[in-house]
């Protein structure tokens, strides 16, 4: 009498998960400091020291009633407006009541998929995507549908989007910067796929949205454009949290984005709040949501990440290694080399150095590295990828 | 595109919130003093002292990245320790590895629900019920049957149960100490239902679950035992939130205890949590994990409550409203005088008393009060009670 979709996703742990608990268990036989775990997206640069002030302020300041109870299911009307304040400085007229706070970009994700759930609703995701796209999608009654990856630039194949576009599509997520290429969609592709999109609509008499995954929004190198997709595209959903921009990803707390210019944006919102309320959102986090009132305008310092960066993708070019040229988030995502890449990841396994091979993200033959780590570690991998290089 | 269930949840809100709503807007107009608001069960004492300090201790000594990263789905081993501990000096025998840590009790029984969803199956609630057990239940895709309410005593009525039982029944929700009622289910009464329970799963083959949503399981006055169902009938499976033990109800924080005497209680197990996962879930907030891994053990002072509770059932007693003996919970469940029910609640609301028909319960011709407030507005409002009910 166990449902057996539930029991499966359960039972079967995502692929990065297992690597990474994996390298937990090696980590006790041969020491933590001799495995090169670059499986976890965990933010490796503390939280701002404004958060952990804020919070001792919101203890010592407020009320414990008015810190822990509850807020409204949409969230407190103080920590939108100062989400929107700082949207608006950037892309100009958010309001508070286009926010709808969540407990993290998951249950955004979830909450949005529920409420485009129709009938035979299909949605696009462009490979390379993050994994649990897929069971969010298809427990909502979504068909999954995968668009081929563009290598090796890691924009999108609008040719392959046009041919998998359906009337019964209803919608294409996206993840810029990217999750695991570490690429962002430049405003080009994203015109190209908005102009297409907006003519496929108008032929089927229906909105297709844009769901916009942007956790890495503020994780961005060399003064690249992160692109307002709004402004580009009206009919788009944001969905966002501040896990990696503030470091905070335990703490589960972000938004949905439902612009104005969205069609049926009311409607859109309430079937969010209701998709949300029927999975058992009763409210964000209220301290979280206390902290951001005050510290949604911060940016975190990247520089820790982009010395990284710069050391791995340097390196492994040096060594041989076709590295897409990293522009966000905190990944690299790489050609595997040699015919077999089975044997690749076997053969780094046994030296302890844990990549997640990108079949997972639709992206068979490239595999990711996250490299939010400590930079003496990565130093410490180099030789390790050397040997790899030179044995494929 | 946009589906119709998720849109007319998020767009029809439930009527506590409704009232709750309409309550601000009043205050706005007369002034907060004079809208007696007996809607939301928002607790109205303060976290515990300790809570505070441990809060601040954490963020103190402990690193960021330690405090904020992310923890397992199933939450921090140290804080499911201590939970099992605590539940073990009461219960005896409770490990960490039966709990799984969730964003508080909503999330708790919506992943339990889809967990035990299969097709056809029907899940039985003892009205008077918590009104979200509905669409937590449809949205499973489990059929909501409603055993009818055992008045005036609010035990269970377990000819009726026997009646509905089918087949299909994959589980039976209960909650006690019970919202609405403030009643706490006997022993008796748990006994009669578990031996009941056990006849139909042998002639049906398959378990039958007692979901127990216990998050006023500390709030009991009089020293009155809440017994433990799963010594009961093992086939139990506990949602709990700190929210009211705690006073923290806007922080999210709870869990799912699957004894391991529950059959199929490993699949059981994976189930929920991969039906968490599809939901969004990632971890419990992990700072309130941390928290929780210190104050697991903290019992909520009940002494504003209780003096609340005897104020307004001596003083609705006396003035002959019929009241069922308020013994858990911060709820008062007082049948409606007159022969119209909508009338009483229509005078009370026009006197800026609000008070939540029972209908929504599934408990028409009674309403409730949640006492949770200021001593100091019961007294001001016992005029008002005295005057509904003269004019009754």
């Amino acid at each position: 009498m166990i449902n057996e979709t539930a029991y499966n996703l359960g039972s079967c742990r995502s692929c990065i998960r297992e690597l990474f608990e994996y390298g937990r268990q090696r980590a006790e036989v041969v020491g933590a400091d001799n495995v090169f775990d670059y499986s976890l997206g965990n933010p490796s640069i503390p939280a701002p020291k404004e958060v952990g002030e804020a919070l001792e302020a919101i203890l010592r300041d407020m009320d414990s009633l008015e810190i822990h109870g509850y807020t409204t299911a949409i969230g407190d009307l103080q920590t939108r407006q100062a989400i929107a304040d700082d949207l608006s400085r950037r892309w100009g007229n958010v309001k508070a009541e286009e926010l709808f706070l969540t407990c993290g970009a998951a249950p955004a994700l979830t909450a949005v998929f529920h409420a485009l759930a129709c009938p035979e609703g299909e949605i696009l995701a462009i490979a390379p995507y993050f994994p649990e796209y897929r069971p969010f999608a298809e427990t909502a009654g979504l068909a999954f549908r995968v668009v081929p990856p563009d290598v090796p630039e890691f924009q999108i194949r609008l040719e392959a989007v046009e041919a998998m576009l359906t009337p019964r599509t209803v919608a294409v997520i996206i993840n810029s910067p990217n999750n695991p290429s570490g690429r962002i969609y430049s405003r080009e592709t994203l015109e190209k796929l908005g102009k297409l999109l907006k003519e496929k609509e108008e032929a089927y008499g229906h909105p297709i949205y844009i769901v916009s995954d942007e956790p890495y929004r503020e994780l961005v190198y060399g003064g690249r454009e992160v692109p307002c997709v709004r402004d580009i595209y009206p009919d788009t959903v944001v969905c966002y949290s501040y896990a990696k921009s503030l470091s905070l990803p335990g703490e589960r707390i972000g938004y949905v984005y439902v612009p104005s210019c969205a069609r049926e944006h009311q409607k859109l919102y309430a079937a969010i709040a209701g998709a949300a309320r029927a999975m058992g959102h009763v409210c964000a986090p209220s301290l979280q949501q206390k902290l951001i009132a005050r510290c949604a305008h911060l940016r975190p310092n990247l520089e820790a990440y982009d010395e990284n960066r710069r050391l791995l993708c340097d390196g492994l070019r040096a060594m041989g290694y076709e590295v897409a040229e990293p522009e966000g988030a905190f990944y690299l995502f790489v050609k595997t080399p040699g015919e077999n890449p089975e044997d690749f990841y076997q053969r780094a396994k046994e030296k302890d150095l844990l990549v997640v091979p990108g079949d997972g993200f639709g992206c068979p033959g490239y595999f990711r590295i996250c490299y939010c780590v400590q930079r003496e570690k990565i130093e410490r991998s180099l030789p390790v990828f050397r040997i790899l290089m030179e044995e494929s």
